[in-house]
């Protein structure tokens, strides 16, 4: 059912018509990752907290659904769009409006990028303590929005860490304000970190007090192969206790991952290396470049003799480094074997080793010709894990989720780590999510959205 | 009006005769901060999650009002009883129930003080991340449950930052299991984490997961004089800038509470030093004690030089770091001008030394007898205001708290930082929080207690 023609005139007077896409308009612009983000009737671009407020204010009165949408890099659904709903993009709010380098806070725009607010920071040798792919794509509100991870996360927490407060309108347009910009504040219920990785379910983000940190010095990087993850783990383990220097990055992939990048773009210098079973990306930070490098070599040289690394190449030259961020960021298996599933779990690093064996028997005696890949971020023990085939395999999902993810709340792990519920998890939410939880997100989502016009089939157990 | 005999012995049959004590027994044991911690009828002693969700699902049924209790140590009234209720301590639950080195992990009981996990982590090389001078009698429940701050917030974060995962059982005995420890975990909207400052009004948390962080190495303390809050703030951007050694505390106070200890310990080295305007307790840790001494000497030196600071003196042994310490954490300004009001305030650091001296204007414009005193942790911009003077003011707390609160959430300040809200601060919050959120918070306690039997007349507006 598509919107009326009186609805969409009363939106395009508030936001103004520069501001409106229609369906035709949106057919021919780019949705991001998921096609179904500019499905809807309508797009619409507010410039201010004033605005959305009126957008939603009238959506609430009129129960016109809208989809809060950020760089749309979301990999779950969440911005996900049909027929008559409005997508809310807030990409105007684009404007860091703030930044106190001495209290090393910024105040920003829910549409600034990750890599806007990290450029500014670097100009006063801080960070927003936060990084990942997506990082000139992906906006701060919908980081928020999902409680993004990415590579810094075991160090500097989740995106839910790094906020101090926030602006948000709420479903029926009052305005939110619990912009503090300090990070002791306690001032009764949370009411606004609820928001937090709530997908646009409970409110629209619009603007964000976030702490920043020191940036990091000079890194040094290594590819490091391994005969296990029970040795990944350990190495793991070591470099977070090196004294000498800081890591930033302690990436891990399975061998196959790291193959197929070497094969797909010819980085012979890595055939080798992606020979292992398992990979390690391991980057250490200092305050010199000599310093990273030293350390990174004190730390790998040992590792070799005693056997517990096969073997490792230390990047000589940024160009080098550049390679190794590709063998651990391409996604070369997926063009080799398309159409595979993609989970995302978490799983206390002392576990997954067991976790990854375990996992590895019950897919073989499900289904010898499914294919397992891993790549993630090894700290945190979160794995991007992906089953595929020969064939594609996108309508196994459900099928195989279970043997991805059921065993995890029993060993302190999560079925869903940095990707958000979206509509892909709801399933994997409704099954193993306990029945008091489930309870009360209904009732919160009727608490902030009586009239559930906001992300509607979102993340919200039915 | 008191408990019925029938409710009392229904009560006392879920936890046993041996973990009741009564109003007579009450008024024998030590109350903790606030007297009004025992003026239960009962304070009950469950062991067991079971034994919790079977006294909540009682009150529940019954509508008998209870007070979740931790170490007692909170300061704002968030523990305090009253006849016809049900004081309910997580005293026994106090177990480190799985320690995972490797994943830098604890799972423990809600009554596990700072201390116990401290001192369990030093063993592996970690540490809770947090610390506060309460740490041997405050619980981590009860820490979670007034999001603690503390000394090392401005690194590692407050409470909140701390959890992974918890438990809770809900008013009506439901119990909530979402004690995941993974720091990746986004399983739908985070209806446990609402519990975190909560105050014991939402829930009662039972058990905890929390990330541990790598302990510091040797520290180097140093006490310093500064004519003023800019020069404090330019030492503190200074000391958590440098890369060779890590600030591990950067406390703050004014030279009338730093002279008050002087005075009361005759501590006569420090004497000249207490003099000044403002001192800062400044700590770094590096991996060696000499690397920790030659970072502060290093910060230390050219501040001196350039007048940045009047004075130093580098501790030279255990003891007189200690003594350091004490002048920190002493409080003889409060036995020399007892019946003084303690207000708690966060501003961010680049604003704080304007606030300061405007506040000092509008106290000496409100009543020229005022005396003002600040000690506080200065990375975060936390400063713990007393307001006094030669006679008690113990019942002047509403009238003066407009001139230390009222500015506060114009420059990103908060108006209660890390001590809670409780009972002391609900007229500030009533006054101060807007009105989308205070109608949020009072639906929220109506989803979360339905009955309002948990820590009635705290925390939420009336």
């Amino acid at each position: 059912m598509r919107l009326p023609a009186d609805q969409i005139e009363a939106l395009t007077r508030i936001v103004g018509p520069a501001y409106v896409r229609d369906t035709r308009e949106l057919a021919s612009l780019d949705p991001g990752i998921d096609p179904h983000n500019f499905h809807a009737d309508l797009l619409l671009q507010p410039a201010s907290t004033a605005e959305v407020a009126a957008v939603l204010a009238y959506c609430h009165a009129q129960r016109i659904p809208v989809v809060p949408q950020g760089g749309r890099t979301g990999l779950s659904g969440g911005a996900a769009t049909r027929a008559g709903q409005i997508a809310l993009s807030l990409g105007r709010f684009d404007r860091i409006e703030s930044f106190d380098a001495l209290s090393r806070t910024a105040v920003v725009g829910a549409g600034v990028t990750l890599g806007a607010l990290a450029a500014r920071a670097a100009l006063d040798g801080l960070s927003p303590g936060i990084d990942l792919g997506a990082r000139d794509s992906a906006t701060l509100g919908g980081m928020v929005s999902t409680n993004a991870g990415g590579v810094a996360a075991f160090r500097h927490g989740t995106m839910r860490e790094r906020v101090l407060g926030l602006e948000a309108v709420l479903a029926d347009g009052r305005v939110l304000a619990e912009l503090g910009q300090v990070r002791k504040r306690n001032e009764g219920l949370a009411v606004e970190r609820l928001l937090i990785g709530a997908e646009g379910t409970l409110g629209v983000i619009t603007r964000l007090a976030l702490a920043l940190v020191p940036a990091d010095g000079p890194v040094a990087t290594a590819l490091v192969a391994l005969a296990d993850l029970v040795a990944a783990a350990t190495l793991c383990d070591r470099a977070q206790a090196t004294g000498a220097a800081t890591p930033t990055a302690i990436e891990v992939m399975s061998g196959n991952h790291a193959a197929a990048v070497c094969r797909a773009l010819a980085l012979t210098d890595f055939a080798t290396l992606a020979a292992a079973p398992y990979l390690v990306l391991l980057e250490l930070a200092a305050a010199d470049a000599a310093g990273a490098e030293a350390a990174l070599i004190e730390l790998l040289g040992p590792a070799v003799e005693s056997g517990l690394v096969l073997d490792a190449v230390v990047a000589q030259n940024e160009a080098q480094r550049h390679t190794m961020w590709r063998v651990r960021e391409d996604w070369a298996i997926d063009r080799e074997r398309p159409g595979g599933l993609w989970y995302d779990i978490s799983v206390p690093l002392s576990v997954l080793p067991d976790y990854v064996l375990e996992l590895e028997q019950r897919l073989a005696a499900h289904d010898p010709a499914l294919g397992l890949v891993l790549i993630g971020h090894l700290a945190d023990g979160n794995l991007h894990v992906t089953v595929n085939a020969t064939q594609p395999i996108t309508d196994r999902y459900e099928e195989i989720a279970p043997l991805v993810t059921d065993g995890l709340a029993g060993v302190g792990g999560s079925f869903s780590a940095e990707h958000g519920i979206g509509l892909e998890k709801k399933a994997t939410l409704a099954r193993l999510g306990g029945a008091p939880k489930q309870a009360l997100m209904r009732g919160l989502k009727a608490l902030y959205d009586p009239r559930g016009i906001l992300n509607p089939g979102k993340v919200i157990p039915d």
